[in-house]
């Protein structure tokens, strides 16, 4: 939508810069920088997913210890590898922000370690549905939060979320265990509604102790928000994603 | 020192080829491809070298655990993600040559995996001395191997051996942790010797073990190769360079 603004300050600080066709909206994200509500959502939002990532990578190397052979490993730890690269990205922009990465991150240690605790995987399939389900999950609640911010942090968000390879692998994994037994159908489905429960709850959670996230989803005197009924339709969407995540694998949800 | 004579096949099988005047160069490691005992060498080379960064990959993630904090977590991390990355390269390189890159790899999980299982870390510190001792003490000793291999694998073998970012940061920490505490210095120069002992004692089970590997030491009718004295010499730089690495970080080796 628009070239970084951070990256170009010039035509923010130079009032003589003349205004080309596209200035309004080149403008919009550095003057919505200068509210500091809205900055601490922004930083907020990158420690957030950043914190996901780091802890992302640290789930799927661990994960990676179940694996039955040397090649679904490697699988394993590229997703790995992977979700690392988005976490540097969002640690740098962060940093461009001129917030400290780290303390960005550290609201959100408890809730996500939490989850990763409450959900940790007892073999290898339940691992790979984690990796497919519980990230989707959490991918698609960061889209709907990234509609609220300036373009630059959108695109930003949207990369770093982008399928780490789980998709192929994982859907391919689970159908052909489901085949071989029919039963494990069953206990996986129930895993799944389970990830999608402890996710909720950790995101109400997030969402009750940090006013600057849940101030930009209601929105500003000069940004649109979200009333409850957009926030039930987007648990409506969140719901329905998961549920097709689900049957891609197989399961029903 | 040659561009690769794998991508461009036709210089050996199409025999009107006319020659330049690097012919005799490139046409002699598709030439020593074809002795199936180099072949095999190579693939053996390149498999341990593999799993060896696989399991840099999965300890370095580990090890991560133990960091005092999210920085110091973030930069293990990093590590972690630049040995898989190297481990990509290896593992495509395997394919290109015929091999199945897992079966490479197979014949050496057990005493890489076992060298692990007897240098378990206890503690940050003597996680971050073998990322930087241990790793360094391979790397030596894989380059050593390298220089009885054509040019392109050498290349491939010393890119992926490449620090990868381990000196700087640990270097720095540790001397940080003797400085606050002296005695945590002869502590971890007892855990440098074990490292070596260990790493000698798995090279010397791999050395016996696989015999296509040691006839690369050894050399051929048309390859030059090491006897009694230069291996003797091999190890005592190995030794000078383990015992810098020591001394780079403030301990007695």
């Amino acid at each position: 939508m628009t070239d970084s603004p951070l990256s170009t300050p010039a035509s923010v600080s130079d009032p003589e810069g003349i205004p080309g066709p596209t200035s309004e909206v080149q403008s919009q994200a550095p003057l919505a920088f200068e509210d500091p509500t809205y900055l601490a959502a922004v930083v907020d939002l990158l420690g957030a997913i950043a914190y996901g990532e780091m802890s992302a990578f640290e789930r799927l190397a661990e994960d990676a210890k179940m694996a039955p052979g040397l090649e679904d490993k490697a699988e394993l730890a590229a997703m790995a590898s992977r979700e690392f690269g988005h976490f540097e990205s969002l640690r740098d922009r962060l940093a461009e922000l001129g917030a400290d990465p780290y303390d960005a991150m550290q609201p959100f240690r408890e809730p996500i370690d939490g989850f990763h605790v409450h959900t940790a995987p007892r073999d290898w399939l339940e691992g790979l549905v984690k990796a497919y389900v519980g990230d989707g999950l959490a991918a698609d609640f960061y889209r709907e939060i990234a509609a609220f911010v300036d373009a630059d942090t959108r695109e930003l968000i949207i990369d770093s979320l982008e399928d780490s390879g789980q998709a192929v692998f994982v859907v391919d994994r689970v159908r052909k265990a489901i085949d071989a037994d029919p039963r494990v159908g069953g206990r996986l489905a129930l895993w799944g509604r389970r990830l999608m429960g402890e996710a909720l709850s950790q995101a109400q959670r997030v969402a009750a102790e940090r006013d600057a996230l849940s101030a930009l989803l209601s929105g500003g005197v000069d940004r649109p928000g979200m009333d409850l009924a957009a926030i039930g339709r987007m648990f409506a969407r969140l719901t329905e994603n998961h549920a097709e995540r689900m049957a891609a694998l197989g399961l029903a949800s």
